[in-house]
């Protein structure tokens, strides 16, 4: 890819080695996968699983991957408190998630822990942060900032049952600094997953990493959802919904300019080529929906809008999308709601 | 309303009166209703049926309607080639319906019948002109425009049997020329409807009136169906829906405005007002979508978003609800399709 410039993490630049405890907080799809392979790497990484947890105790993490299948027995835990202190927290929840934060950081997180985000959309890092203070790990969100580490993860994969994790494509990471520049240990963090297999840069400004996702993960979870089991295929096949994509990854790209990051207009043409390969593949977005759970619609959906019209960009397309999304995801909430209420 | 101008309809300007054969095509909620109240006030209307034609020729049409309930027993046809020729032809079809219009046209038009088209949407009018010149009426579109006249109908009326209409608010009907001024004729027919009880008023031009009623069934038939069963009440209160609703009719404006239309911005707040009292009302594209009907995806909202195009108006609401809107229509004519080719 030419549009954007990489840190590659360097033998050099990452003396800094973690040693210390790991935390998987959001043990899904993302987060099983990437403690899976840390923990099979030789870290001593924890796991804190809220579903199938007795089942995981017995017979570990199965994951099916497209790189080797392998079976890890790691140390699992039902409760916070038993997992207790960490050096680096890494976050996989799904976004809808994040009311769990305080109550989960909070026997975790120390004012030294390193916590990294890969979860999807913006604002994520602002949401920890306000755990951290919540909790009592810190005092202010600025202090609490400072040892928050971003990410995007370029994954396929889908959790089967509680304890086996398909793998199908992909895996690679990109790190930032939430606050400030690349440190010391943001190229150790980067070279754990490079130790583990994962590829791994580090990148100078998290807004653009965050916002060049976006790029693909509005228009097709967006579509995926509004647009009805709309796979990546069904979207690029039907002419009106193609240019729909194409129009909406133009409007993001305008959103993140507004934003400050400038993301190359040729990303769009690059990632229509991309997903053209990828066939029939179904977004995050629409695998949640089609199984009945919450959507990440304000991550990924509503913040980039507010950032976008906060800075005097209406952002048609995005916002129409948010609303119909928002929509769906009420819709479908309201409907369990009716569902219990009949069977109760 | 102050944001339009109507040139009412006088006794000194209706010197003409339409004393000839009437045909109604589309015998649907709009059809039929115009045409049983035509039909009451004594005039000669007879009444193409498509489904359920023994049903009315022994039993009539039934109105319950909030202006009175009534009966009537007109002439029906099942074969236009029955019905024959017409001094005046009043087309209510659905546009997705249009393909039918030569055949029909054909043995009921004279080079001197005069063609009212109530249909929603843009471009029936123009399609009308090319089917009366496929039957052979006309040898030349040019010619064959001449003899339309399009109208707007604000009518709240829904067909629950073949030949029961409920009939629950409004009725009135605005009329212009498709070609040039009004003319005496225009303000013949519009004396037909004020004497068959129904508020009429004639314009001066037809693209204001469609592109200004398009302003409300552009975001209410299309976010009825892109946002899943939402009624008005249910867009209205939901915040980003509502803005969603009120920025797709500023975009309609503002393509109106590139195709030549100049409606007032006050517009939007004065039907946004007269929406809030409808309480939960489905528009006709929301019926047509649950009922598991076709739509009327291009009338409706495809052809307008061509004529903003093709002035250089990229119209993204607007685009991206056709869009979504065509593919829920196919999606319903796949699912047919499949359902079809498993029980057969």
């Amino acid at each position: 890819m030419v549009y954007s410039i990489s840190i590659f993490v360097s033998e050099t630049q990452s003396a800094m080695k973690f040693g210390g405890k790991i935390g998987i907080v959001g043990a899904g799809a993302l987060g099983a996968f990437y403690g899976a392979r840390l923990y099979r790497a030789g870290n001593d990484v924890h796991f804190l699983v809220r579903t199938g947890f007795e089942l995981i105790r017995e017979h570990g993490y199965e994951i099916r991957s497209c790189d080797g299948d392998f079976t890890i027995k790691p140390p699992v835990y039902s409760a916070p408190e038993d997992l207790g202190k960490c050096d680096l927290i890494l976050v996989g929840l799904k976004a809808f998630a994040n009311h769990f934060l305080p109550e989960v950081l909070g026997p975790l997180a120390t004012p030294n822990t390193v916590v990294v985000t890969l979860q999807n959309g913006l604002g994520n890092e602002e949401t920890i942060a306000e755990a951290l203070v919540k909790c009592g790990v810190h005092r202010s969100v600025a202090e609490a900032s400072k040892q928050i580490i971003g990410g995007t993860a370029f994954l396929c994969s889908n959790r089967v049952a509680p304890n086996v994790i398909i793998h199908s494509a992909h895996g690679f990471v990109r790190l930032a600094e939430f606050q400030g520049s690349p440190k010391e240990r943001t190229f150790a963090v980067a070279q754990l997953f490079l130790d583990a297999g994962i590829s791994c840069e580090v990148r100078e400004s998290l807004a653009a990493i965050r916002w060049e996702k976006l790029v693909w993960n509005i228009p097709f979870n967006g579509l995926g959802v509004a647009a009805h089991q709309a796979d990546t295929a069904v979207i690029l096949a039907d002419p009106e919904l193609r240019t729909t994509a194409v129009e909406i990854m133009k409007e993001v790209i305008a959103a993140a300019k507004v934003n400050g990051v400038d993301l190359d207009e040729r990303l769009v043409a690059d990632l229509i080529g991309k997903t053209e390969i990828m066939g029939h593949y179904k977004s995050s977005m629409q695998i949640d929906f089609e199984a009945g759970r919450p959507l990440e619609v304000e991550a990924i959906l509503g913040e980039p809008v507010r950032r976008a019209q906060q800075k005097g960009f209406s952002a048609p397309r995005m916002h129409m999308l948010y609303a119909l999304v928002r929509r769906m995801d009420q819709l479908r909430q309201s409907n369990l709601e009716n569902s219990q209420s009949r069977s109760s």
